[in-house]
């Protein structure tokens, strides 16, 4: 795994079962790098072997909670260090490109925090680079990588659900507000990148309204996503709601579907209730079903812990991550498209 | 209070105390109707008189409910009868405009379901009409009666929330499928005039965006209202959602609520929590305040009820309701603007 | 049905289709009454011929509900009228086994809220005086015929919870206070009730602790009961809780479950979820399984319409109810012993 | 601080700023351990410096965790090492007894997990010798340092909630199965700490039912314990509940409470709610009061983390905790009552 000779930190790159291993230098130790620190420092096949942060507040608690990781101020001594395989960037969106590319460029695999980039024409830049150095990207979708999603994603595709009619998502919550960006580009991109996952058509438009109150950017927004067929997604996101929710609901044509993300236990509520029509033209009949509600049990596992695992594995095995960087370009693309939509008050952009 | 000479059902126009009380008769006796019949039927100062509906299986159910009351088919028998003061009009609301024009025709006043009318155009020639004809029209808003509105309304109004940010509801079941309406039509109205009652300002412009999936007319649907000051109304209206609710936030300056109107007991629950900006233009901080919560006792009496000892109270002593025609058209004027919008895909609609 | 020539009401003992029906007396016109009258009179199979209440203000209501009733203050003329064939006493227990006795003695069925009486002497006497005038004795526990506790039933019946554990009910809220009995007589009938139904075996013993507070009488309480097989039950009945809570949780071997009475729609929730022991006895060991859950659908039907008609056809088919006078009974049996323990301060009954 | 001049483990007593600190040597690394050490390591005054287990795998996980603190199987190393000035016993009950007494003769401050001992003798014994050594236990109620218990407290305190009713907790879930111990120890002591610490009296009997079904100890129990003036305290604890459940309620002659440990944000909810009687002895009238209710803001601060540093606190300044060895003592003295009163089928026990 060693890439060059030089070596700043004089990390071993085997385990203790004599096995390679990934040496991440993580960008980032502020509310979410604390996360990446632990799991990529507790996998079998990678170790942490650096913390980057500009704040000394954060280093000083990089240094509490992992007194054998070193730490430092200056990113580019993790970006140049030829031990580091990875660069983890924890960082906020508009320092993603600038990051990210340095990362490439030196030869290292990027893992970056959603959304991928601030426009499509940098993610574009940053997979053609990725792809010309043989190198990885893995954009942190982590909701991917979580029990339920993976789940519900087994029921759309083995059908349980039916055809689709639409996946209506509330995110709302008090904070934490972003400076640099909307609520849109801080909360949506979780649904976007779901939707992604979930839904085998790609949307054809969206559409976006939404206000700002305090700092100068939207903070109260609501997407609606136009699909082939009649499927159509919509996504409530809130920064100044006294309450959080975070609470999707799936219509499909045979069950429908309850996702609370908030529940402890039972995250994945499937109802055997739906409208059935018949009768011609002219006097169609609806009739309603209502059944049984079923809950499956939904894997527990952390969900940063497995993606960290699976970001490991597509280095070691040079496998293709399905989060990838064309995959936080599609998010990006709807961010963007969101955001000139919210400036025309609703105007539709067609993708 | 009697009208004419010529009487039909022979009631009297005194109740037992010797105090004048209004005949009222009810056309449709369907989903909503036995509640207008029971509520106008108990009050002091009103009696129910004649219940019309077209089918014969509904005016069994009216007769076993209530044996005193005579019912008949035919709707003209009602219309045209002398010794009735009001006319109650429970249809669907293509038959409005027809049945409350030969109300008002026939001297009677007229309570009517909501939507007011199909359209604008109807709306504004029935107020006219009622005018002329010194009578009333009052719009079944009964949402407007019930304590967690007026409640709501009294927290707005005495400066408890501050300025107004947003109001955003979700108003989703499982059916009832109208085959004449769509899904926005059927529900968002309780919203509209909700909003139209609690928000001093009147909305400026309108966004719908929704998708049909079974009958023909939309099904799913989402509102979003733009109002003076960056203020923001969002609806969510959808009859294929598997869980039923009734769910509204409203975001203040100074606090946050949440109305679920299906809780038994905690209808409305206000928290002390909001964000205050401080810095200045270049340097704005937010911050986050979170304190207690508070639920205040909401007054449990039905609303119809009270809707109804109202509407009587301004029958005879000759008050204008202030859920009145007016008040009905704004809801019309905002569900055309929304057809308009939703046909367009999400066009904003200036209003 | 008419039993002898002298009546009162002079109502028909045919119904419209000409078949025989039911005619029932209601005394009792307070917090439950109105129920039993609007049940009873809405039968295909039965009338409610005559209400009677001390209190005017009472038969006032029943009036304004049902002008087509008549009412007296006086139950004698109720008790001795020959053209009423059921006797529904709905008034404090205190008052239960002088009226059923004389309606007994008077040729007329007994439909008797709960609990039976205010002694087990009471209510044996009162089966032995049913059965030699060859007259029905139902007692109102109505929650066996709610749609939960039939399915519930149906689930143990079936072998899907196993071998059962435990029964453990939480039955609090304010009030209401009764004057002439603690909450174990307010409040424990249910679960008993329910207990005896859905449990083959019959409890062996009871333990109660409880206190009072307010009116000299226990307002919370905890009844445990140990029946065969380790199996226990519970109850946990209080007036004093600010939140209304109908909570059951039902262990079983196999299966768990959860009866939430309160919920509008997931009342039953049962859980793939248990514990199984393996090795020896030098060395048990316990591991939990953990499974999906699942909510079936429940019947929604008022479990007071289901149990009204079911006494009417008890009657007219000559059929033994099986919550008669010994099902009453049992549940008096063990208010009684509970009460004995209750004043020994948990000193253990044996049955 | 440095108790000898032998030292182990060759940590320095004074921390960065040149304060004394406290050594902590961690015995038991499973389910709770890592927590202890977790928080006696981060704080400002005290450092972890060994971790004892038996376990292999326990240590390797703690090594995995802090990899600066040295870790032994030997429990004997860290009970007579000269460098360690606490030892944090995290072990099944029935070792407490030993370790504890170990630690004392050898000089060591204790911090021991509830319930403190297996008997009251044991407790008496470790009590009198910590004073002989005028060394500190400090039994690990962590509860009681909760925002919510301090609350509590404090609206108890205060006279907020009146004179006191009861208090009726629920504690239910599936597992965790102790071997050494039925759910009353293991569950109960909770429970029993917060009365002690909330409750001005002390109890003066207690009742006990329960069953056992799986491995020789009882899995469901009910304690019910008596206070003067008609206050009563009832526990309900369950290892075989499909849910998990831990609310209680507090009903008070001024206000009711519910504590709901599971909520996120409203932990505590205050009711305006209660009863008052009137009248006099012979017609005594109980109305009710609903009110408001309220949720008060609670402290979110871990609570582990504020007893850790309070227990440094008492070390370096010489303070008697409140949560003491007699504090443990008092809810081994109830378990104790309570377990005689459960073989005796519910006898009550006099304290």
């Amino acid at each position: 795994m060693a890439i060059g000779d030089q070596t700043l930190f004089g990390i071993s790159t085997e385990n203790s079962q004599g096995e390679d291993f990934v040496r991440v230098g993580v960008i980032g130790y502020g509310y979410w790098g604390p996360n990446i620190v632990r799991n990529f420092h507790t996998q079998e096949r990678s170790r942490v072997v650096a913390v980057c942060d500009k704040s000394v507040k954060s280093l000083q608690r990089a240094r509490q909670a992992h007194p054998d990781v070193p730490v430092t101020e200056n990113c580019a001594d993790l970006l140049e260090a030829a031990d580091i395989d990875v660069a983890a960037i924890v960082t906020p969106v508009w320092t993603h490109y600038e990051l990210a590319k340095a990362a490439l460029e030196n030869g290292k695999h990027v893992f970056v925090e959603k959304p991928f980039t601030r426009t499509t024409a940098q993610a574009e830049e940053l997979i053609e680079l990725a792809e010309r150095k043989h190198l990885k990207i893995m954009v942190d979708h982590t909701f991917l990588f979580t029990g339920a999603v993976r789940r519900i994603r087994q029921l759309i595709g083995d059908g349980t659900l039916g055809e689709l009619y639409y996946y209506d998502s509330t995110r709302v919550n008090l904070g934490l507000f972003q400076h640099d960006v909307n609520v849109i580009w801080d909360l949506a991109p979780h649904d976007l990148s779901i939707m992604d996952y979930l839904i085998k058509e790609k949307p054809e438009a969206v559409v976006a309204t939404g206000e700002r109150h305090l700092n100068g950017v939207a903070d109260v927004a609501f997407l609606t996503l136009y699909y082939p067929n009649n499927m159509i997604g919509h996504i409530n996101v809130n920064w100044l709601s006294p309450v959080k929710v975070r609470t999707t609901l799936i219509g499909g044509e045979k069950k429908m579907l309850v996702w609370n993300d908030l529940e402890a236990d039972e995250k994945i509520k499937i109802y055997d209730k739906g409208v059935e029509k018949s009768g011609d033209v002219y006097k169609l009949l609806v009739s309603y079903r209502s059944g049984d509600m079923w809950a499956p049990r939904v894997e527990q596992t952390e969900a940063l812990k497995i993606e960290a695992a699976y970001f490991i594995d597509c280095i070691l095995n040079d496998k293709k991550p399905f989060n990838d960087g064309v995959a936080g370009l599609h998010v990006v693309r709807m961010l963007e498209a969101a955001d000139r939509s919210l400036e025309q008050k609703g105007k539709i952009i067609r993708l």
